[in-house]
Parts: C-alpha cells; sequence; structure tokens
C-alpha cells in the first residue's frame, strides 16, 4: 500500500499540522497537573500522593491523544487526497483535541468533590464529541472514494467505519457509568483508549507487511 | 498545478514553521479558559455553563486561526519562492497570530462588564492589522511575479486578490458593531471565519482535480 | 548506512512527532522559572540569583531531554520499521518526556526546602521509569530484527544496548545519592545527561563517515 | 547551490527540530503579556495601554527569535553535514532560545520600576550568551569544512563569519546603554534585531538566483 508522491504531498501538510497538535495538546497537559500553594514543610511526599486524581486524569487524557494520533495516521493512509470539506472536518477535530485539556483540568479539580459527576460527565461529554467528529469524517471521506486510495481494499475500510460507528456510544457509556461512580468512568476511559490502540489489525498488517 | 522539486523545498521550511506558530496558537487558546479560583460546592454545573463568554471568545479565535492556516496553505501553493521580504511579511503575519491569545483572553474576561466594547474594539483592531498583514505579503508576491509559480493563472491569482482586498474592510466594519453590541461583533468574527473558510473556489480545484 | 525511501516514509511521522514533543516539553520547562510574586524594589538582582535552584533544575531537564532527541535520533537511525509495539513504547516513551516539567518544578521549588530529598527522589524516579521505557523499546525492536534496517551491522546494536542497560542503574545511584545531598543529586543528574550525549560512537561514526 | 539527498536528510531533523523550538518560544511570549488581575471597571482602555512595556518586550523578544530562525536557515544552507559536536552546540543555542521568555517577562515587568536596570542588563546578557553560541557553531562549522557544502563559496562563508563576530559586541554596547535608559537599551534590541535581517545579501541572493 504504497503512495504517489502526488497523493502523498496532498495529505502531507495536514498530517504535519495535526502531528503538531496532538504533540502540544498532550505536553500542555503536564501544566494542568499543580501541587497546593502552600504546602506544610515535610508533607511534599504526602501532597505528591495527593495528587493522584491529576495522574489519573493526566494519563487518561495523554493515552486518549495519544491513540488518537495513532488513528489518524491510520485513516490518513487510507485517505490521500484532501478537499475543502476534509479540510473542515480535520479542524472540528483538531478543536475538540486543543480543548481536552480543559475538561482534563476540571476532572483533576473535583473528582473528590461533590461535582464530581459534573466534572467527569463533562468530560465523557467532549469524548462524545470528538468521537461524532471522527465518524462524520470518515464517513464523508469513504462517500467521496476519489479521495480514497485507489489500491485501498475494502476490507480495511470496513474495519475502520465498524470500530468508529461505535465510538460515541462508549463515551456515552462511560458518561453514564459516572452518575454511580465517577473514578470507574475515568478508569474506564483509559481502558477505552487501550482498548482503540490493541484491536489495529487493518494498521499493524499495513506497517509489518512488506 | 505541481511543484517542481526546487521549488518545494524553498518555501516548505517557511511554510513548516508557520504551521508550527498556527498549531500552537491554536492549542495555547485553551489555557484561557478558566473557571473561578473558588466555586461554591454543588455549583460546577452552573461555572462550566457561566464561562460561554470563554468558549464563544476560544472558538472564534480559532476558528479565524484556522482558516488563516487553510488559506495560508492556498497562497503558498502559488507562492513557490521566498525572498528575505517575504520570510520578513510572514514573521509579521507570525506576530500576529501569536498575538492572538492575549486579545482573545481580554474579551472572554470582559465581554459581560462595562469594559465589553473596548474588549471587543480591541480584538477587532488586532484582526484589522492581521488582514492588513496579509493583504501587504499577497500583494508584495503578485508584483514580484518570479515567485509565483510559472504555471498559476491569472484567474487564481485574481480571486485571492479581490478576497484580501476587503478582509480589514469587514474587520473594520464587525469593530463597529461592537459599539451597539459586543457579543454579536464576536458572532460576526466567527461567521466571518466560515466565509473566508467557504468560498474557497480556488484551492477547491487545486486540490480536487488530478 | 542509507535508508530506502520507503523504510524512511514509516518511521519519519513517528520521530517528527516524537521531534515535536522533545521540543515542546524542553520549551516549557522555561515557564517553571518564577520570580516571587512580591519582590522589594531594588532587590531584582538578589531575585534572580536566588532562583539559582530554577536554573538548576531547568538546565538538568534541558540537557536530559536534549540528549534524549539526540538518542532518540540515534536509535531510530537503526530501527526502519515500525508496528503497533513500537508505536505504543515510543508514546510510554513520550509520557515520561511531556511529565518532566513537573518533578522539574518539585524539584525547583522544594531543594533547599525540609523536602530537597523527597523532591529529587520524586526527580530520579521519573527519570529511571524513562530509561527502563528506553530499554524496553530498544530491546523490542532487537528481538525483532525485521524492524532493523538490513544494512544496521551488531557491533552498533550492541554498543546502544550496552548504554541502555544500564541506564536505570545510573539514575538510582543518583538517587541514592539524594539521601545524602540533594543539590549533588541534580548535579550527577546533569553530569548523566553529558555523558549519555559523550561517547556516541556509533552516532559519530554514521553521520561524519561518507 | 543545490543540496544532495543525502546531505539535505543529514541537517533536515536537526532544523525541523530547531524550527519547533523557535516557533514554540515565539508563541510562549505572549503568555508573559498580563493586565493586573483587578481592573476598576471602565478603565481597561487605560489598563491596555499601562502595558506597553509588555508589548515592547515581546515585540523585541518575537523579533529576535523572528530574526536568528531567519539565520539558523541561513547558517544550515551553507552546513550541510552534523557531527556531535554541530548537534550539541545547536543545542546550547537553543536552551538559550528557550530560555528567552524568562527575561522578557522581568523586563516587561520591571521596566518602569527601581530595577530597571538590573531587568534590562539580564536581558542583554541572555542575548550576548545566545550571540556567543552562534559564533561557537559557525566557527566549529568552518574550521571543519568537511560540514560545509562542497559548492559553497568563500565569499559567502566570510560575509557570515564576519557578521556573528560583532554579534556579541552588540548586545554588550546595549547592555551599557541600560545603564544610562533601560527603555532605550531595549529599543536597540529591537533595532538590532531588524539590522540582523536586512543585510542579508548572501541569503537573498541564494534564494532569488535561480
Amino acid at each position: 500500500m504504497t503512495r504517489t508522491a502526488e497523493e502523498s504531498e496532498e495529505t502531507t501538510r495536514l498530517e504535519a499540522f495535526s502531528d503538531g497538535i496532538f504533540a502540544i495538546a498532550m505536553t500542555l497537559l503536564v501544566l494542568e497537573i499543580r501541587l497546593p500553594e502552600e504546602i506544610p514543610p515535610g508533607t511534599l511526599g504526602d501532597a505528591l500522593l495527593h495528587v493522584w486524581r491529576s495522574y489519573l486524569a493526566f494519563l487518561t487524557s495523554f493515552a486518549t491523544i495519544g491513540v488518537m494520533w495513532v488513528n489518524h495516521h491510520r485513516i490518513f493512509n487510507l485517505i490521500r487526497r484532501t478537499d475543502q470539506a476534509i479540510l473542515t472536518l480535520n479542524l472540528l477535530l483538531m478543536l475538540g483535541v486543543t480543548f481536552l485539556p480543559f475538561p482534563t483540568a476540571v476532572v483533576a479539580r473535583n473528582i473528590r468533590s461533590v461535582d464530581a459527576r459534573t466534572a467527569v460527565l463533562f468530560y465523557n461529554g467532549t469524548f462524545t464529541v470528538i468521537a461524532i467528529c471522527w465518524g462524520v469524517l470518515w464517513r464523508y471521506a469513504v462517500r467521496n472514494r476519489h479521495l480514497m486510495g485507489k489500491d485501498v481494499d475494502e476490507r480495511s475500510v470496513r474495519g475502520v467505519s465498524r470500530q468508529y460507528a461505535l465510538g460515541p456510544l462508549y463515551y456515552i457509556v462511560a458518561g453514564g457509568v459516572a452518575l454511580v461512580s465517577p473514578v470507574s468512568s475515568v478508569v474506564i476511559d483509559l481502558l477505552l483508549a487501550i482498548f482503540f490502540a490493541v484491536p489495529a489489525r487493518v494498521f499493524h498488517r499495513q506497517s509489518t507487511s512488506p
């Protein structure tokens, strides 16, 4: 599955730009991990443990954006041409990615307070919207087959389609869990990131086969 | 409209550098969305709704920078060579882009206060200056035709020229609206971003035609 | 040791993405250098000297990430293909890199307090985990030789393997020193960064030989 | 003056990485422009004017890093190969660039206080160290001619050498002016950035000649 030079040039700038946003968003997350301004002397160790909520939120958002990066890579191995709509849909996706550090910070600060449910619902709401954007982008590309490489096989396309169709549902379910246990809901989000990374048959075969 | 390898190399580093600045500026915007330090327990939901001004400013600036990225892509499909002046004019443009998170934050914090007009005038002032920089950069390239690709057709050039000539005017008008209704002025800025993205005939044809 | 075009394309996006994260993490470090909010008039000079702890932490983390960038470059001159596992292991590595500004800030703020030991142990703990990630990534690539270039010679591979096997140990020892003298421990971390940069025989030969 | 593909690949990753750092450092500068937390209602306009010191510092640092980017581009058009020393010297240069937002903030906050001299001396001290790094990097490359392209002509090399030899001196003089007038010293720094951009004969000829 090799791209022609011309095709490659078309999506290259879009991919590089998106990679930049993924990388920056992932790196900015750390700015939201904060210790209290005043720590009683001799209790730094406790304080470092006490912010485990921040670590969990950091880790979950990092993993989710990281897996999005892998998936972005994957679908733009199949999508070889861009048009105005693809550019716009990709910008919508990036809007979601750049927004993520905000709900992440909201979760980190509120997950043990009375507002934990609200915070985690907001977090999962963001993920749901992002998952919908992925779905729309992908469906647009599939329906406009001239945007896809000619050598792209049906099975790869259907595999991706199936995975993305269910994406929003997963995050709505995860959001539902927040009503019972906010922490469990975030842990499910973390597991979802791992889940979206693992069964990547299409991508795997592509990159290891000669 | 294919570039020669030599031409491509000349603008590649400028484009990659500019893309980096676009991506970082877009991602930094989120740092300006902030909840109040102290939220009464149980009112997180209200607080998250209450910062809609921040969301509006975030969205408008994100959309504007995103559309600038698309337009930058577009004109550097026509401009194929760089000289010292192009580099300098491009740096001026980047100066405006990197400055944007500041007026965005000013708008977000003041749009419902007595200072709303001032804030939105400052915001539109920044957009106007940026639009002027675009115009100057583009006119310089058009007047020095050796910087443009030989296969670039007159109609594409004239299309872009017309669009950019009016850019500053649009933002001055949007600024005028701020005197009556600051929020409407920001909404107009958001619509302008969408407007600058949509009628992109030149770019569209280029990327979809073989 | 030249790559084929196909091989090059496979690792290019991974390398560009990682470079982005290295660059952003290095640049964000400066945000942690902060003067006290209130400085008595006429004492700015003293205040600038007084934050030497921040400079030391900034310098050490900068040097360590910088040398990681060089090493990343180095091993991806040998690794020419990617698979799902390499992508995931690389993301784990990036997780460590993006996390670093946090322990750096913890060290900067606490290195002269009662909590200095805790802070520096936390700092070295992070370095140890990162060093383990490097080791795992490298070992995975070595055991799956189809990921390496065919012209990669055994000596280069063994040289890198030896260096990485000891990495975590060095940082555990540096952590141990923190129990006696936290400042010395950070200085050792700085020297370790220089040490990891200098004996780079493999890389050096590659890039200077024709 | 065309590079061979092999040569190009060698410096490409170094240039992309450095461009990333330039772009991020330039974009982070805006985070240091801050209005006072509490602004009396109706005085936003005054507050926006009052931070002109921040604008001046922002503009000067932006221009200086922007011109460094142009110069970096320029010398790596002449330097075509890298070795361990070039990588290390380039990292030192990047250390200076990533550090710049800190002295910029110090200047912005203190330029009208009793501490203005100290702040501007610190600022110019940073520029001087960066200028020395440029000189060392360039001299190393000139002395190791196998790192330069074979078709690089003596005049280009000597032109760059002359310009860089005087760099540190200019900034020491600008620092001296700070003893009399801190604001003038910053204005001189801004003019120096413009000066370093303008007489770029070497680069100019390269990029406009076919």
